[in-house]
């Protein structure tokens, strides 16, 4: 059984047409080089919320009942999503409660605030950060927004790689990181859909390879909280139905270090002028690293997220520039 | 007598078509909401080479004839017009000898070199660049290229503000970086042209305001070496063709302090995801600083270039994000 399709994914789109930003393909000569492949950058750094989360947000959130958004959604993140169900919930006009590790970066705390959401914080390596947030939403009667474990959600995410294949149309692979396996469950609906002799790549923080086990084991597999540097992956598990749809149409999972990206982020920085978080930057990491047999070929790459505070990107990076 | 004109603008343009990249217009709620007006950014951060120098380089030298073309360019530059020559020179089949300080960002000089040119240093506190440039054109029979008293380089540079204002008609205000004046005469002649009431404002470094200072004595003064961050606002003297033109249709010039580049960095960096080097900072630093006074009203800022190295941009604003 098929979770989502490739009609989810346009159906979203047309929900997300006007709101959500369609984000610039990016190219550059000099990255094209250094990764021996032609290389399409799909820069959601430039959505709404600075990453692509605001498109399964907005498209969950929009589809609320008016008894439902007169109540308000809860939702728990490491942060973009905490971002994007916050701005949506704005522009929808409902209240939000957003569950955040402790350990966020502060600047993604503070936008989500700054969005309108209240901010509760938990211990990300002591307590069950979906426990907490189905907890709030029942007690208050509000709508979880999942992060990535939802058909609706995942849909929305999608429709970036649906965007990029529309401007794009002969593309031989399309990366994409994965954390809950949302982005790529929606992309490879999306990518599968209208070229299926598309290669779908997936990329995990070495350190957080939960996805590219449970492929191999063709079951989900926890591991341990990872610690990485691109916060934005760090699930444990990979999701129910994400992992439903991923074991169909993901062909390859493939890791990076926490160093391979950080040099994506300064090749992205130095050479497309674009900033990266790191979670964002683990696809073009992975062919930087040459992780990824595409010589002389069509690749596209979402750099799904460039939410990194300057001292935390100078911490990362000062000190590695040529 | 007008030293270029509107449709010089225009013929440059038509020049440049398909060569050079149409950059994008970028937006941010949070930057207008920071500098209390409607920001167009035209991001010439994506042009080629990092910068708009392209512009003017290749429409100087691919106006070259086939005889000059045989022989080659040179060019003194403190950077991105060193890129831009070395690279119009290779696009037009030619060679470039660059003249370049010998304290130029060493990611400047390794692209210069990157793109087929020949570098020559000197030492920018105490010697002449031009006059080193020019002999070195003479021995050799080669074509100078200058880096902004030109009316051909300068029809070339108004192209960025043809293309903002063609996009956005309706500015109240452009504003601009101001170094030897090439990029404010050929824009100004574009906006003035194309808006007559649109007003035009120049900002400078603080240590380097000899445009400003000119413009109040109605003569070129010349100043000491400006010591700044800004390394591509330098110039000591405004240029004799882009005095010329600014002094009729700059409106105002406005300074900004080092520290104040360094935040408007940031605050590109955070809430745009654009890199800026120090240089093209200047007009969103004078926006945040409230330097110019335009409250509520629609504002086109040239982000003139964007070539920063990662560490350099670690060593200004690591530590001092929110």
């Amino acid at each position: 059984m098929a979770v989502i399709g490739l009609d989810d994914v346009r159906d979203s789109a047309a929900r997300l047409d006007g709101i959500a930003h369609r984000t610039p393909v990016l190219r550059s000569r000099s990255l094209n080089e250094l990764a021996g492949a032609e290389v399409y950058l799909k820069a959601e750094v430039f959505q709404r919320g600075g990453a692509f989360k605001f498109r399964g947000a907005y498209n969950r959130i929009s589809r609320l009942s008016t008894e439902e958004r007169r109540r308000g959604v809860a939702a728990y993140s490491s942060g973009n999503h905490a971002q994007a169900v916050a701005l949506a919930a704005g522009l929808v006009g409902t209240s939000a409660v957003i569950v955040m590790p402790k350990d966020s970066p502060p600047e993604k705390v503070a936008a989500t605030r700054g969005y309108g959401a209240e901010v509760v914080t938990y211990d990300r390596y002591r307590q069950d950060r979906e426990e907490i947030g189905r907890r709030l939403a029942e007690e208050r009667g509000w709508t979880l927004v999942p992060p990535y474990d939802d058909p609706v959600v995942m849909a929305g995410q999608g429709t970036a790689a649906l965007e990029l294949i529309e401007e794009v149309s002969d593309l031989h692979a399309l990366v994409a990181p994965i954390s809950g396996g949302g982005l790529i469950a929606g992309s490879a609906t999306a990518a599968k859909g209208l070229r299926p002799e598309i290669r779908v790549i997936g990329v995990e923080p070495a350190a957080g390879d939960d996805t590219r086990r449970s492929l191999q084991a063709s079951r989900r597999v926890r591991i341990e909280v990872p610690r990485t540097i691109a916060d934005g992956l760090q699930a444990a598990i990979p999701g129910e139905l994400t992992f439903e749809v991923n074991r169909r149409l993901v062909d390859d999972v493939v890791t990076v270090t926490d160093e391979e990206i950080v040099e994506a982020m300064r090749v992205l920085f130095e050479r497309l002028k674009v900033v990266v978080e790191p979670s964002g930057a683990v696809g073009v990491a992975a062919l930087l690293a040459r992780r990824i047999p595409t010589p002389g070929r069509r690749v596209g790459v979402i750099l799904s997220g460039g939410n990194v505070g300057a001292r935390r990107f100078a911490e990362l990076v000062g000190g590695r520039s040529a």
